[in-house]
């Protein structure tokens, strides 16, 4: 399948038409942003290893039951996806508070929650992602109830099977952030990535972070702890 | 009944022991504080004016059916009420975009919202009381989620009392804030304050603001406005 228009140019990803109308070529950027786009720095190989960790991870999905918009992979950097109407929700899923959970609430990062939570954030980069609420959603009108269901029941499900995925790799799945859009059906599917760059992971051992913390506070080099998550969810040889 | 022993001292009011166990003293002070006590004034006659109309607001509650801490006032800045041991979640009931919803939303100060919607923020200063969801509040284990309903249900109806009683005397019931208590028996109660201080009010006319935001954005004089509210109320006398 050929790249035709570029459609969208995203912080992390170029998104071009292909032949067919509900397919799209999806192409990996080396750029990686955090804070609203505030930090910025090109990351030579960076593209790659999201595109392939999150070809790894749909496939995964796949096989545990849960559809997602992923086609295939056709190069290092680029893969085919269906095309969807993105909901401008981004779902988080928390195991342990890190981040702005830990701070909004007064946790230490590290503390283990009682029970995973679903939280929804309003994508809106003018607006810096804020969190919102389930009335906030139906008064913005930008969801159904039934699809808010959808999203809620569907971050809980992949939560169940990465957590376990993750940890059979010596990886604590920490928390991971989701988009979902409606198909040319009107289905709810689970679209964008999952990567390093939309998950906290963190060793199981030394509980050395595998993920963009490691260039949000400047930790390290960045492809090295993701060639890491790669190679562990057996991805090298691809 | 005689004021006790000093047990609290808040931003707006200070709280005494009685002679009685379940009974306190409060009493309204002249402070004004804003952005979590970074703005600060003291302003001669604040207290009178809210431990007026909040006196007002709670008798007028009571005789909607809705209970309340209040048991009676005993001076021009002072009432008595029931103890209760306050839930650390304030309620913010809303019928109009204003403050904090406005920008986290992107709407334009002023716009009706398709119903009234109510929001749980955590009463934590030092967290600068965020915003929090309800799955918030079961990992933090501040309140059951029988509790959590009370509240919702409670803060509802008080807008469905409220929002007409303020409308006949020429006002537009913006927003407000409600704080809840378990008393003696574990029973969910409306506690605190209903005031200009806790209330966003605007003139239905001129969309003048009769509230804090006056003293908040440097609108006028605060007593003044309170006042309009205070005599629009039928208290002036009292
Ligand atoms: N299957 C899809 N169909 C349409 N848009 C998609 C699909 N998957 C992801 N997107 C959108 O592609 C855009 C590009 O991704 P990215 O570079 O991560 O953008 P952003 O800067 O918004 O994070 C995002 O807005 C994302 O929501
Ligand atoms: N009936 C009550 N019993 C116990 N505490 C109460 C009651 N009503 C209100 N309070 C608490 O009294 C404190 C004093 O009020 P205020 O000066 O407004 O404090 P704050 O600075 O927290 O806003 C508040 O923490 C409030 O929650
Ligand atoms: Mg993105
Ligand atoms: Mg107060």
């Amino acid at each position: 399948m050929e790249k035709g228009q570029l459609l969208y140019e995203g912080k992390a990803k170029r998104l071009y038409s292909t032949a067919e109308e509900n397919i799209l070529f999806v192409e990996y950027k080396d750029s990686a942003t955090a804070f609203n786009g505030e930090k910025k720095e090109e990351i030579a190989g960076k593209g790659i290893l999201n595109n392939k960790i999150t070809t790894l991870i749909f496939d995964k999905l796949k096989s545990a039951g849960i559809e997602s918009h992923f086609v295939e992979q056709i190069s290092e950097n680029e893969q085919l996806v269906k095309k969807v109407d993105i909901i401008p929700i981004e779902l988080v899923v928390r195991n342990i508070a890190a981040g702005s959970l830990a701070k909004r609430l007064g946790y230490e990062e590290g503390t283990t929650l009682r029970r995973p939570i679903v939280e929804f954030y309003y994508k809106n980069d003018d607006l810096g992602d804020p969190l919102i609420t389930t009335e906030h959603i139906e008064i913005l009108n930008i969801a159904t109830p039934e699809e808010v269901q959808a999203l809620y029941d569907n971050g809980l499900k992949v939560n169940e099977v990465l957590r376990p995925l993750f940890q059979e790799i010596g990886v604590t799945l920490v928390d991971f952030k989701l988009e979902f859009g409606r198909d040319a059906n009107g289905q709810v599917l689970l679209a964008d990535e999952v990567s390093p760059d939309t998950c906290r992971l963190w060793d199981i051992e030394t509980n050395q972070k595998l993920d963009k913390d490691v260039f949000r506070r400047d930790l390290g080099n960045l492809t090295d702890v993701y060639k890491i998550i790669l190679a562990r969810l057996g991805g090298l040889s691809k």
